[in-house]
């Protein structure tokens, strides 16, 4: 039977593992904190970030990375976006390189700007590594609510090994060969979702939010060309599909954050109310530097920036983007084939 | 003053009426009944369909169609789509061919499958026809909340103009060329609202619904791209924009149908319940037809269809959209460049 290593013990890892182990796979789920750990094998149950959901017997938990990864086919790799390279490390000792490694984090690192799969390279670097992405709240996959996301990495073949190790018949898996495209999205659509929040918190309606979710991946993907990633990933299940459920759900950290700002909280006093990471505070400063350095027009990127950095008020920045000069949508939409009127 | 005529006070051509009207602008509101207009000019409100909105004293209601039309530059066709053949008929006798027709009602004609544009062009052949749509709740507009739309036709320069008559500090409007793809993004999102609503109805989840909508617009897109439209217009406000706010408002009645069905109630049931059009449930059947016609894979569409057409069972048929053939994100999405690996 195949087995699985699940490194990350919070919500998303959880439901993965959950979802691996009712297809019968021998699965492992590590985490560093011992606590987590004894909860889970003591309750069958991870009260603490899955409450409700029975974890099956043939998922082992554990706070031992090699035995974790023994004989593991595929590494999950489900921890923050910021710890990506430290675990990293630690794998490094146990890891041998024909284990394929599937990240589900979603972030850049700040300081290098790196895509998340990039830093993996970096530090394991005889690995193949694939990402898992798109719409999907780990509550409704541990659920069984029907959810469907995209793995992408460098061979057809793989992508569609893995296609067929995590889909279940409530969890669709499509393939995308444009990894760029599929990470950026993750990373940068939390940019978006601040700003959907702070809409909200500025009580406006379903009109302003539909436009600012349009008009942002519309940015975003310019950026993303820039980078390298094909337009045509923003439109799909990593772009616009997780930028949805991201700006119209409580669950989301990043809309929780942007809603307080659009009320008029000051940035230190949200951090500490939310009281985690918030990913797109980080993104948009990096997204804000990379468009400045290769001269890509983010209006809105920009708008939250300056919010979040310049001590900007919120319904002056909104005031300045709805009156900016007139555009043609489609000249502005970078997935073009042609340009405007004939 | 520049003059426009608005013909339809339902609550977007008084909204319309009455954001042109704070302009400054010489506008004239035309309705069939009597008793909406006598309400309006008694109380300067439209208490039936649009309550709390001042109606300014330069918005002049009438139920004199040649009244509403003479010296307007701009005629605003603000009725149901399918009252715009027999609407159009009415002007015919009044309109002289330098008034430009601008026109905000959403749908395709049942029997010619022709959108409204054509439809208007059929009956009124020697004016120009621009369709001013996105996501655009009426009674957000009228309250000034900030709100983004697009305006499409054949030239650049009255496109340009029309930006400029409609613009204000809470509607910002953009031009698009890809009148094709801006119509049939605004009549076949609701096909896709009717989905979200079943989904909704189901008692599925966020990640259920975003994928619906992200894969619904990619099917649409493609049956568009058949037609004519250009995909960009689908990536866009009119597009996956406006079936943003369709399928995340209560206000939607295509959502409200869905829900309905998805929790089991039989169509003509839901039908009475809901007591007005539903677009989208002869969306469906124009989209569906048109598909077959031109062997356009349409699985969202095909599924509703089953459910609205030929009583198929709303939880099978989702199941069964889940579980087919696995396939490739980017090969599907119809907006390509490049087709997979190399």
């Amino acid at each position: 039977m195949l087995k699985i290593a699940v490194i990350g013990a919070g919500s998303w890892g959880t439901a993965i593992a959950s979802s691996l182990g009712k297809k019968g796979y021998e699965v492992s789920l590590w985490h560093r904190r011992e606590e987590i750990i004894n909860n889970i094998k003591e309750k069958r149950e991870n009260t603490k970030y899955l409450p409700g959901i029975t974890i099956d017997e043939n998922i082992y938990p554990t706070v031992n990375l090699e035995e974790a990864l023994i004989d593991a086919e595929v590494i999950v790799l489900a921890v923050s976006s910021q710890a990506v390279r430290n675990v990293c490390e630690s794998l490094e000792p146990y890891v041998n390189s024909d284990q394929i490694i599937v990240n589900l984090a979603k972030g850049l690192e700040a300081d290098t700007y790196l895509r998340l799969s990039q830093v993996i390279n970096e530090v394991l670097p005889y690995n193949e590594v694939y990402v898992l992405s798109g719409p999907s709240h780990a509550e409704e996959v541990a659920k069984g609510i029907p959810t469907t996301v995209v793995v992408s990495g460098e061979s057809r073949e793989k992508s569609e090994y893995l296609q067929e190790v995590f889909s279940t018949d409530t969890f669709r898996v499509y393939t995308n060969p444009d990894i760029v495209g599929v990470e950026l999205g993750g990373a940068l659509k939390n940019i978006i979702a601040l700003g959907a929040g702070m809409s909200d918190g500025l009580g406006y309606g379903d009109n302003s939010k539909a436009a600012l979710m349009t008009r942002g991946i519309v940015e975003i993907s310019r950026l993303g060309k820039v980078l390298g990633a094909k337009s045509e990933s923003f439109a799909g299940l990593t772009g616009i599909g997780d930028l949805i459920v991201t700006c119209t759900s409580m669950h989301s950290r990043n809309r929780r954050a942007g809603i307080l700002l659009g009320e008029g909280m000051p940035l230190q006093d949200v951090l500490k109310e939310i009281g985690m990471v918030v990913e797109g505070i980080n993104a948009t400063k990096i997204a804000y530097q990379i468009s400045n350095l290769y001269h890509c027009d983010m209006p809105i990127t920009t708008a939250i920036y300056k919010v979040l950095y310049e001590n900007a008020d919120v319904k002056e920045v909104v005031r300045d983007m709805m009156t900016r000069k007139k555009k043609n949508e489609i000249e502005e939409i970078n997935s073009l084939y042609y340009h405007g009127w004939k």
